[in-house]
């Protein structure tokens, strides 16, 4: 399997790299079989046709995308371009692609917005590996409230 | 008659789960012949593809998409994004997605939204039957305020 | 000629069913060659699909797709999210679709809303009728501030 | 050449009208060899197929879409999803459309929304016979703060 | 390699001369070998369009497309629909745009704005080749708050 990391210059903190190195200690863990492609752009709105190229100019079979969103009215509407383009990437391959993307307004200070990110980047890359190799674990977990960037939620009695 | 079911890890209650649960008791009182397929994803704006894989790999005629909306900002943006792109598979395909999504907002506290959640998950997944099986029935109740998450609304008087 | 109308269950007036009556009436008068199908769907987000499969499945040469637009905010979004998507089916098959959108907000009350929603169906019905039959006419009339839902708009001295 | 003039029987002045008598006259002075094509829908949502229409049935070779937006909030989310459309029929075709729209919102009273209207469908008719007979002509006038429906803006000293 | 200019007629400075003469030095010191091909359009909805034409009329690898946004609400709403529809012609052809946007709504005054157009043309010319030439080299400043604009953001420590 081969998995895409799509990432900015723009971003506050090496969001690739750290999504590939939680990558590499699971891949070490459970023994997969993976080859990591990475491509790095300027910033958010590059992301779509950069997961494009993994896609088909490397052979990736899913993509992680990893985007930081700066503070002002712009930059949030950027995020939704670059959100929207990239369904739209997944729809055109048929590939999935991870969307991982901090921003800036969920956090008061720089070191609540580190942690939210590195959270959100590690747990991500591990769902990105479960998507490929284990998708059966995802409906286990099915309505079970799970988070990114903070702690699981509460669920809902029905 | 094969019918995807899509759903996501982020929701706070087993949206995919009672949908399964509602169809199987119709299909079973209707005598109707459905294949049903599960596919689970991280969040909302995974839905898209999801649904495609559904229709492409699993060979489904209809698929219904559960989708739980958080209660910021960026929640709502995210379901817009996951909605329009649902809307652009189901034209890409030619093929009907329920798009059932329960929004943090409706609700006052969880006790309300669990309700809102099961009346329509229920009601949709009775809907994704009739439009498969009976198309008919959906004429005869055309322009009758029906609605799913709460009781139908009063018909105005033309 | 194949006229398709495409409307919901949604929708709190018979908006199909009037427009079918208005079409017949004036077919009638005119003499045309006209044969109606019609689909209904759950909600307005149903609708961009519902118009493909009138135009691909049943061979319409154009679709009236009806709707009516709830009173919430989340209902405008879904309304925005149709009509683009709407766009897209008549750009895809190169047809029109009349888009009559009914929009609770349009009214102060109930009795206003069905007035609107009455003007807009019936003009709108013989809008799709010239369009088809008798396009030069709509040449004659451009620019002249034509409004379906209300009287029309006074005009601009250039 | 063929020009293609989408217009629509909402707008509150021959918006149509003006682009073609605009253009007749440069044409006469600079000798062109034009064919115009007109084509009348009845609001500002129908315009990307009918110029999709003007393209591939009237084989035009560039369009210019008239488009009169009136004074609600609904008005202007009809203009965005015209617009984008507009575009998405641009990129389709390969080919221009040139996009005078007038926004009810830019003027106090009708006096002033006329002449803001005539000033830009007249602008835009002479850009439109640039763009496809003169292209080297635009390229002269960069940055060079161009404004249709006003004067020009002043431009930054960099 | 061949690089295009898309710009506009609109801007209220040359942004894509400023591109050429930065990248033609860039060229010169690095001894690329580039040639630059130019289309200048009314406006930044006219962009799209323009790109296309560059990267199929004109074989371009990559383009740079420059657009100068106003202060009106409108203007922004029209900057998100170009924005949006060079994210799809990147996926289109594959290949990609550096969207180089300045808002008139960044900047307190003229002398502000023109520093900001200045600094962010300058460094996109420079991204563009980088990207076209060495993309290796995005990789190495990945996630290290590159601005254009203005200075680089500080990065977090995670």
């Amino acid at each position: 399997m081969r998995i895409g990391i799509a990432d900015t210059m723009f971003a506050r903190a090496d969001m690739g790299g750290l999504a590939i190195k939680t990558m590499k200690k699971e891949i070490a863990r459970k023994g997969y079989n993976v080859k990591i492609e990475r491509y790095t752009v300027p910033g958010i709105k590059d992301l779509p046709v950069a997961c494009l190229k993994l896609f088909r100019e490397k052979k990736c079979d899913l993509v992680v995308a990893l985007g930081f969103v700066g503070g002002a009215a712009i930059d949030e509407t950027c995020a939704h371009e670059a959100s929207l383009s990239l369904i739209n990437v997944e729809i055109l391959e048929g590939k999935h692609i991870l969307k991982v993307f901090v921003h800036t307004s969920e956090a008061e200070n720089d070191a609540q917005l580190a942690k939210i990110l590195k959270d959100r980047v590690e747990k991500h890359a591990i769902n990105a590996l479960d998507l490929g190799f284990r998708p059966e674990s995802l409906i286990k977990r099915a309505g079970t409230a799970q988070r990114q960037g903070s702690e699981n939620e509460s669920t809902l009695k029905i």
